[in-house]
């Protein structure tokens, strides 16, 4: 079958396809627990399956009853003497295990749990979800669920949910391409409702539950691979595994398929005690937000933004830049959408003159510029929407223009004239990307849905989702190599003991990072020669695995003036610090010459349980600590990414020589972000988290001053 | 007639009422340019008045037709034989003024122009539509337009208007206490018709067009007088008059009406060439945007937003505080909501332990906390929402309960389960403040909007809704006075000169400005004598009228260190100065002690050529012109806005002591920005801008360390 997904060859993908195409694409259905009534959850499976035009074979089980909706029922799966794709389990809790049981014996390849009570319900309930797990693991038999609302394609005609939703308002435009997955049972039937009352339907939609056997990332894998889908709308509220989702979305990136994810979470408070600064700064959300500004996935924060940009994405045209040009009848409406693009940093770009002209012409009081403004005589000539529309489309250069028609077109003719004039336009500019905001009948509504002509009721809607789509082309168009560059020294190992900020700095230096490392003086003499080779003034700083806050306990001496004060300081500095810090192993002082100039940034490393190493980068000062202006990236990255990593930052002005300072040396900051990544991904069984704080990005390099490595746990 | 406004008494508005009921409340009504076919611009006001039920007279003028849709016509308004309260001009452009002057020697009260080609037109048009203004202000006649859509009352049942939209979709639900005016033709019937479309219908109902006469304000105070109206939405792009849009919010403000107002041309830059720093910062956007902070009015920036809180103001009941609490079948919807609610601020407090308990107990696997979630079993027990929403509302001490319940309400029986439990709680718990977010039946919207219960689609609409409405109602509850704080010095008048520094801050200090404004040498010896007193090191700085920005011709030198220094500092500067601007008048060179401490803070004045002086408040290094983290309030001001001023820039922890040092005298800084606030509003026809750059914030107290007064042109 051409639409059968194959893993992607070659590869050792975390994520596991085997038998989801049992579940997706089932040829015969077992339902245990199968009702007569279709309003059960055990009937409902069957009333759609029979009224969706199941092709396959149904399998009712039910011990009381010979036949089930009309359908030929079994005692049990023993009964049944053909093999079984998939299993529907709508059956009390203390069932499901035995119908598990009994559908490993029939080699059933899948099984969707409807039923509830699993870890969901505590300890007991979770106990049982394990079972059902080892039950999977030990089968091969692919699990969906348990407590979870099961699975829909249309496009195969198999429905295995028993929510109510699935039949409501559904009708014959589920070719859309478009597929749904959802970690949240109530979102999933209510999205799929949602965006079928906008004239969108999902073509595949899947609900996740417990997981105990098929997680999100897995369905997103499947999507991924699945020849007609086109786009992934995704609800994910979070997940155990970080390398299996990262490895789903960057499928799905390489097949090209626009992933749109609403997270929840945003305010969630990461359940790890944060030990250094940089950890106290990653909230869990921080590390989600990276991971899908690295593989190209938009995450929108609405129901309404999901479905709104999965129906943008569903024409399979997308704006190709972002040059956007906007024809109104309203003055007011055209300045709304202009300033919107404009703050969304999109390029409202005038038309040229020639075609200004040609406006000026047919319609005198008509505003030419960009908004195109035909003023309300569009509604009493209804050509002019069309001679307007084609200088537009054709001499604008627009990489998409939005038309805004307010609400006359659910009012005939204007109806009727309004998706004539925008449908002839389309046609006679092939390859245009046409978005209209209005309001339309029901009837108009269809006839620019089957000319791919976008329709949004209101202007901003509308400008957001061209925004987005215009994003989502243009991560394809980049093609950013989103594994690291190749590494320019092979990285050093790191094993995961404490260690003092000198040997701390050597460490890195050798993963090639440029530090200011100073010299480790063991004495105040040693110091005092130290100061003397340096060149003063220079930075006094105790060395010890044991101290992550130096200055907290006297450890630090910045501007020493002189050799011999050097010398003195090494001494009071060694005094303080044995007496603040008893139990601490001193190593020495390090004497470092003082730098200045350049800009003040922090590179940190979280290591999240899930996802891994997680480099933040953020300007110093004010910028981290009061404004919270910082950028993650999960590591490795190469410096491509780096770079969009420091300019994602609101003040990356500043290091480009705002305020009369010279521009940094953005490259050797990028060079050192995606070495620092290199490193922490190399070392990510033994890093606990990195801390280089200050980072001085100068006008010729960046050298880190401070560094902290903290070990795992 | 009780809803009949009056002027407020006892002061002198600078709007202008008188009339306006001529048009709102018209007894009678003639039309001129009346036309027999409905569809027609100058037919459809007398289909609408007809249809609508107008109970005035209604006196169609036409030449030809001695009878008009059923009505009597006349071939003059010199052949009505009765007064008339409004004119209805549906005319071609050149018949207009004949018109209007008829309409005036028949002493007709008020008159809406519908008519095209005016000041669109460009200059011709704009000739003739000066003529309106005249033959208005000469008359006394109120004119609305031209090129107006009109204006309807629905509750006087004025229809005079010639809109498709009037009649669309109208049913017997005006009566909502919700006006709506707009400055755009399209903008208003399209929003009319969105309104309708979620179910809420607009009583009065007005656009302006070219405003020859009313204007914006003018109907908005209007709206603000009628007792009638509960609540104003509005469209502006711009205005004329400032004072008037002032007092026209301030009239609203003061009479509890909600103002939601949509603003285009964010990113417009201001028509004025900026001549100093300060103005630089100053877009015209800005200055509406502390137009409406300062008078409490809701900015919108986007339709949906518009008519989503009027609609949410309808009921008149508002959330009395932003403790928030949330009751869902969905547990991911329930993060969703929190999530946002907490991102904007809201307290997302949990319910006390004791109502925890009894919600465990009703059904074990619910969640508890904040937000509360019933999990699916909801839908299998309709008596646990009324359940769990009792002790929801009846414990949790909340000021807003927002209850998701996906789109199970489309569907019977739970469409009506829902309502059910939904209007019975609200019932048992009156006063409380109950909104849902669900897809329903139309019966079913329609029980709970009778009932007053609020419903959105989306529950980010939703929650956006009510964080809005809330900051509404605790405007209201602040009742800042936003007249200035009595004047603690007289302020100074200022004559429009161009000053010096030295002489700039001696008037400042006039005004009760704390200024470090040092001594004003004449001579090296003098400033070696001024460093001597003032004690080094000292600050030199050339002291001209004529020289805006000293440091660019060598007029500055910092920290000079001895009173010899200061002697040769002296001369270098005059020299210095004299070739580089040898224009330049010199005064002579300041000399003031370094003041060093606090956090540099910016205080700026731009006299707006619509607004009047307007203050700028951000805080120095990048805030202000890196990030624009800056806020503007309207001249005159008090403290307590100045205070607010203050806490609305993002950096302004920084002057709270964050980052570990010393929290700084915000009263003081608050005093200072009130001060220069009341010295810029007194001195509104000389003051062209101010820039004191830096104000240094201080542990106690506050201090301008430059100050520059630029004339008005």
């Amino acid at each position: 079958m051409p639409g059968s997904p194959t893993p992607p060859e070659g590869t050792d993908q975390p994520f596991a396809l085997d038998g989801l195409d049992a579940l997706f694409e089932a040829k015969s259905i077992a339902v245990l627990g199968a009702s007569s009534e279709p309003s059960k959850i055990g009937g409902r499976p069957i009333k759609f399956l029979k009224e969706g035009g199941y092709e396959g074979t149904i399998y009712p089980i039910n011990p009381k009853h010979p036949e089930v909706q009309g359908i030929p029922a079994y005692r049990s799966l023993d009964d049944v003497d053909a093999p079984v794709d998939l299993a529907i389990v709508a059956l009390p809790t203390g069932g499901v295990l035995p119908a598990l049981e009994s559908c490993v014996q029939h080699n059933v390849r899948a099984a969707v749990v409807f039923s509830a009570g699993f870890a969901e319900m505590g300890e007991d309930g979770a106990g049982l979800q394990q079972q059902v797990r080892e039950l999977s693991r030990r089968s091969g038999m692919r699990v969906l669920g348990p407590n979870c609302i099961g699975a829909v394609n249309r496009r195969q005609r198999v429905y295995a949910s028993f929510s109510a939703a699935i039949d409501y308002l559904a009708d014959g435009s589920y070719r859309s391409g478009v597929a749904f997955v959802s970690q949240s049972g109530a979102i999933g039937p209510h999205c799929l409702t949602v965006a079928r009352m906008r004239g969108l339907d999902f073509q595949t939609w899947v609900t996740t539950g417990n997981e105990a056997d098929i997680e999100f990332a897995d369905c997103l894998a499947y999507l991924a691979m699945d020849d007609s889908v086109n786009v992934i709308a995704a609800y994910i509220e979070g997940c155990r595994d970080g390398a299996k989702l990262k490895a789903a979305l960057q499928l799905a990136r390489d097949r090209r398929k626009p992933v749109i994810v609403l997270k929840t979470g945003r305010t969630t408070v990461g359940a790890q005690a944060a030990k250094s600064h940089t950890a106290s700064l990653v909230g869990a959300d921080a590390v989600y937000d990276a991971l899908f500004a690295q593989y190209g996935a938009c995450r929108v924060d609405s129901i309404e933004e999901l479905i709104d940009t999965a129906y943008a994405c569903s024409t399979g045209e997308f704006p190709q830049g972002n040059r956007i040009g906007f024809l109104t009848g309203s003055g007011g409406a055209g300045i709304l959408m202009a300033d919107q693009a404009a703050g969304l940093g999109m390029d409202v770009a005038p038309l040229p003159e020639s075609a200004q002209r040609t406006l000026h012409e047919l319609w005198p009081p008509a505003g030419v510029m960009n908004p195109v403004d035909t003023t309300a005589q569009v509604t009493n000539n209804p050509k002019l929407l069309g001679q307007f529309l084609d200088v537009v489309l054709n001499e604008g250069n627009y990489d998409s223009v939005l038309v805004f028609l307010t609400y006359v077109g659910l009012l005939p003719p204007w109806s009727e004239w309004v998706a004539d004039a925008l449908i002839d336009a389309k046609r006679r500019s092939p390859g245009s990307h046409i978005v209209a905001s209005m309001l339309g009948t029901p009837e108009s509504l269809q006839r620019l849905s089957e000319e791919k002509i976008l329709v949004f009721d209101d202007p901003t809607a509308a400008v957001a989702a061209i925004h987005r789509t215009g994003r989502i082309a243009a991560g394809f168009a980049e093609q950013r190599a989103h594994d690291p560059s190749p590494q320019t020294v092979p990285m050093p190992s790191y094993d995961g003991a404490a260690l003092n900020e000198y040997d701390a700095k050597r460490l890195l230096a050798q993963a090639g990072i440029t530090v200011d490392a100073g010299v480790l003086a063991t004495s105040p003499d040693e110091a005092a020669a130290a100061a003397e080779r340096a060149g003063v003034p220079v930075a006094l700083k105790v060395a010890s695995p044991d101290l992550q806050h130096k200055s907290d306990v006297g450890g630090v001496v910045l501007n020493v003036g002189s050799p011999a004060e050097a010398r003195e300081r090494h001494a009071q500095i060694i005094d303080r610090v044995s007496r603040a810090a008893s139990g601490a192993h001193i190593d020495g002082v390090i004497v470092a010459p003082m730098v200045s100039g350049g800009v003040e940034t922090i590179i940190g490393v979280h290591n999240d349980p899930v996802f891994g190493p997680v480099v933040m980068f953020g300007l110093g000062g004010v910028f981290v600590e009061l404004l919270g202006d910082v950028a993650y990236r999960l590591a490795p990255f190469d410096e491509d990414e780096a770079m969009a990593m420091i300019r994602s930052v609101r003040g990356h002005a500043l290091l480009e020589g705002a305020r009369g300072s010279e521009p940094c040396d953005l490259g050797a900051l990028a060079r050192m972000l995606a070495q620092v990544a290199n490193f922490a991904a190399a070392n990510a069984d033994s890093v606990g988290s990195i801390d280089l704080n200050p980072v001085l990005a100068l006008p010729d390099g960046a050298v880190a001053i401070d560094a902290l490595i903290v070990p795992k746990d």
